[in-house]
């Protein structure tokens, strides 16, 4: 009997595992209005009824799909250990978005889907419960949340238009040269900001 | 027989224009595989066969709204006449991006639409004959290019947290705080950037 309940315990966790698998490759190529139940659950070789029933809503397999990309030990948890994140971070970062690497499909799927009002929402609520979260916590200082969203900002728009775009500076650069043009910005958020001068007041 | 040229001239010049608006709002409503040519003709109040006939393909369409998009005078351009440019561009971005602000549709429709391998390419090559192109030239020393794409990736990167994701610290921050963030980050990318240090080598 025990043994029965645990086969079918890892049944359920394999076929929710790929559908989950099937779902997080259909948002990253058609976002999500573009991707379908019907079309995913043939990606995990199972009917759109089933998906249904493991995930209840398209909404909901979003949602877990987001968090998914963003779970894990991660380049961002981990530089913040070292002692110099902002380095760290523009080196992993460099070196996962080459024109050679699979797609980093978080923002990815992020970006695609937030035609959606509903989908930007999802993708809102799970980027500031993990990525966010992690940096904000990190940070030292006035703005923190301010200086995290920023460096959320910069990291989106480095990896869109180096891997998605493929702006040529950035998709044939050299991967030192990016590293080191990159470092700075993160370090320049890392850093608690100087108190404004007068003469900027306007 | 010239008033009639004349004519003529004017309502093809404004059926063109009609077209390219559009396509405009349905490209950046569904990106470049989400818009037929269909619904941009019947927002245009044509047929579809006008619409090729104007245009040739929903590519050239594409490429035509996405040089729209990046012609006129444009932030960059001002901003390089006076004499603080990272200040003025974020400042005006901060502004343009704004939540009640009409959303900023060139970097939108590139995002959404680069799910498409060719509007991407499309998207590459009107962001580099444009925007690029005009900070490049604008900035000194090494790496401009590099660094002109950099920008290119704060500002879409920027734009998308704050206006696609509305990430709360961005859609919610105040825009002194957002802008004294963001221009030291422009700052950094106009000048040029300093000697790599050897304790940087590994």
């Amino acid at each position: 009997m025990t043994e029965r309940v645990t086969t079918r315990t890892r049944n359920a966790a394999a076929t929710r595992a790929a559908i989950l698998a099937s779902a997080r490759r259909a948002f990253a190529r058609a976002g999500y209005n573009g991707a379908g139940v019907r079309e995913i659950a043939e990606g995990a070789g199972v009917t759109a009824m089933l998906v249904n029933r493991y995930f209840g809503s398209k909404e909901q397999l979003l949602a877990e799909v987001a968090a998914d990309t963003m779970s894990g030990p991660g380049v961002l948890t981990e530089a913040f250990k070292g002692d110099d994140p902002a380095r760290e971070i523009a080196a992993r970062l460099v070196a996962l978005t080459g024109t050679d690497a699979t797609p980093l499909d978080g923002f990815q799927i992020m970006l695609r889907s937030a035609s959606s009002a509903r989908a930007a929402e999802i993708g809102r609520e799970q980027i500031e419960a993990h990525h966010m979260k992690t940096v904000a916590n990190a940070l030292k200082g006035p703005l923190a949340p301010e200086r995290a969203a920023m460096m959320m900002a910069l990291i989106a728009g480095f990896q869109a238009m180096r891997q998605m775009i493929a702006l040529t500076p950035l998709a044939r650069g050299a991967p030192e040269d990016l590293t080191r043009l990159l470092a700075p910005l993160l370090q320049q958020l890392i850093e608690a900001p100087a108190a404004e001068k007068p003469r900027r007041r306007r």
